[in-house]
């Protein structure tokens, strides 16, 4: 009967890990570690006294730290290196795929970059070292060299056999790929085919050769859609004569999604620079670099919406109480361009193209429209219970519902209109759109005060 | 020498799959099509006429057409349930994997779920409408039920021989659920540690019993993230019992990952409502529903700014001149706002937790007062460039520094805040931050104004 893993016994599970440690019965421990999931070795791993740690050495294998190496944290594994011999390191960096390993070399301070390259085996560091040379965030960044191959020829029967050999040194064995002699890419075939031919098969007859491959350069951003709409578990990477030289997995894509969307919502809120992997904290100096040019640059912007106010002053201190309803002009008219403004820049990121831009502009006038007029009309009641001047009110209601209109088609457009003119629609912020916005309500509401000024 | 699809040849190879639809060559159509991967081939029958699509019922045997089904959208789902013979499509339905099936059923109107139910074989039907009846958004409702199980004594080369038979029929052959009689799970093995395995080894021996599951009502945002943590490429999904009930795949969950994003996002600029899959455009209608309620809410709130400016009218009355700044105290205070806001809700959609909450805050806090200088220097510049009064420049400097140290606080704790208490800390979206922001800075600017008002 087998021990399940759940609230109730974890503890208990991993007190008996400790105690395994604690007596030096290395068998015991090893039964028991191996059977968690690298990511729960780890949270065991992490609880382990320095002194504790070292131990691990003379308990694990150098390919079995490795995998646990895998799930660490930026944190984690600088810590690691740290704590544990040199040696037992060079070997696990053997085991580690290129991916984790390039991965983590990134987040490294330049000045330890080398110190870690240098306590590799030349062989890896070699192979690092070309990954590394790869632009940040492309397929050939994030990519992992470590990839089953075999020939045309070859039958069902001996792939299988070189699978069972090479489990261990892959990162997937779900996906065999088919090269010539000079690796040039020429099909692919997924273990499940494989398993269902006739073992004397040449894997040439099974193969899909109608290959979805990502370039070497190929944006992250990409690569993960690729892998997302064809359902797969790895894409092939290859260069530019064609040739095989990695791929990327769905693991590592997911991670991807993560570090995208949170620069899509960073970009939304008006925030630049790229957020790093889990690891490495942002400074209070990265969070100011991030932030502020944003806002000194909407101030600039904001100075026109001042001057607008400037050029009514006349109007305002004839009528100081217009300057009450200003905030509900201006908060509204950024609320519903704001929300435009995200299902656009959403629909422009999942690359949505089911509906003509034209409809989906119009719709979202009419919407506007709709929800000016109820707008309008709350707020002309609200005006007319509070002061009670019907002329007042009156403005108030027509200047907040030609504002939303307006302001909900400025959203949507702009965006698209950054995006068709190459300029990354995630410019278009939600600040950046509320600035437009805000000046655009100033001016209809005062613009309709002035005029109906006599009858105030 | 295979054949390399790349965008130069695509179009010759798609025409040549028409050509031979057009000329009855069943083989060569066969031939040529099934070498695609199911996406390609569903843009091949996207762009058949009706009549021909027709053709297809000749061309491809019902389980190959489910595999094409499966990376349809929506609207191409209902178009081949309308134009291919009803037989036919009760045929495939036994193919199509359970989850894209419910997903389909899910979107279809309430009043064709039960025609389309009944198109399909009994037994196809029971299974659907089990899953039919969990929660929306739950592993239940995402899970398929087409899994890969085996008994704790059985032996790899048996195990490896059942999967060889089953690989059609199953959704992933690359995990093997360990399960005793009555369907409880006992532990998971991968293939791959099954074809490292000796032939004649006892699944028992080599199965993970430390077991990562779901449970039967588990979010699917939680489900996504275990499989992202820990790596996995499906997760078997246990009912209150512990019996195996279904598994949920990578594949699914990348799906979810995107709707779940684009909920996040229009919370985030304040739009309730949950997106639908990429199908069923949104009408004039929902868009009105799911934006207009927010607009109204924030309205009243807004009233409280207003209401400041009212407590202030004489000041503002007798400065009107103070009225041109106030979009740039509100807009930059809404902004800075926005800013912590957007890292604060993403922070804790990833369920980051390294560093403590105090030190994030007291970071923030810091980070807002070097912005709110440098910022309140500019616009203090800025403003006796324009006005030449340097009580006024100065009273705007201060007004904006002080309002954008407390609202990157505010815009960092709401969120922070609202998950404590247990609320959906989307709740606190852009334009409500913005909101309360805006009359934090009317407060700071107007109180500051009143009290150095002799001075202007």
């Amino acid at each position: 009967m087998a021990i399940k893993l759940n609230r109730l016994n974890r503890k208990d599970y991993y007190q008996a890990i400790y105690k395994s440690i604690q007596d030096n019965r290395r068998d015991d421990f090893r039964d028991l570690f191996l059977k968690l999931h690298e990511k729960d070795q780890v949270a065991v791993f992490h609880k382990l006294y320095p002194e504790k740690k070292n131990k691990i050495v003379d308990l694990l294998q150098a390919s079995e730290f490795a995998e646990l190496f895998e799930h660490l944290d930026y944190k984690g594994r600088r810590q690691a290196i740290e704590d544990l011999p040199a040696d037992y390191m060079t070997e696990v960096f053997t085991y580690v795929a290129d991916d984790e390993v390039t991965a983590f070399i990134h987040e490294l301070p330049q000045a330890d970059r080398q110190h870690v390259l240098e306590s590799m085996r030349p062989s890896d560091r070699e192979t690092i070292e070309t990954i590394l040379e790869h632009d940040f965030e492309t397929a050939g960044a994030i990519m992992t060299t470590e990839v089953l191959t075999v020939y045309a020829q070859d039958s069902a029967d001996q792939v299988i056999t070189g699978i069972r050999q090479a489990a261990s040194a892959v990162e997937t064995i779900y996906y065999v790929y088919v090269v010539d002699e000079a690796r040039h890419l020429l099909g692919v075939l997924s273990l499940r085919e494989l398993l269902r031919a006739p073992g004397d098969c040449p894997v040439q007859d099974i193969m899909n050769s109608q290959l979805v491959q990502a370039d070497i350069g190929m944006d992250q951003e990409e690569v993960a859609r690729i892998i997302k709409e064809y359902d797969l578990l790895a894409l092939p990477v290859v260069d530019g004569q064609g040739k095989l030289v990695g791929i990327v997995t769905v693991d590592d894509v997911m991670d991807v999604m993560d570090i995208e969307t949170t620069e899509d919502f960073h970009r939304f809120a008006g925030i630049s620079g790229s957020p790093d992997n889990e690891s490495d904290r942002e400074s209070i100096f990265e969070t100011v670099k991030n932030r502020l040019p944003w806002i000194i640059i909407l101030i600039f912007l904001g100075l026109v919406s001042a001057n607008l106010i400037n050029m009514f002053e006349a109007t305002l201190s004839r009528v100081v109480i217009l300057a009450v309803f200003m905030p509900i002009i201006m908060d509204s008219a950024g609320n519903v361009g704001t929300q435009s403004l995200a299902v656009s820049v959403r629909r422009l990121t999942l690359g949505d193209n089911t509906e003509s831009f034209w409809v989906l502009v119009w719709k979202e006038l009419i919407s506007g429209i709709i929800i000016g007029l109820a707008a309008g009309i709350t707020i002309c009641g609200v005006a007319y219970f509070l002061f009670g001047n019907p002329v007042l009110s009156f403005i108030i209601g027509i200047s907040l519902a030609a504002t939303l209109s307006v302001s909900t088609v400025i959203g949507y457009l702009v965006p698209t209109l950054f995006s068709k003119i190459h300029i990354d629609p995630a410019v278009a912020s939600g600040p950046f759109i509320t600035t437009i916005t805000d000046a655009t309500g100033l001016l209809i509401y005062f613009s309709l005060a002035t005029y109906l000024m006599h009858l105030l």
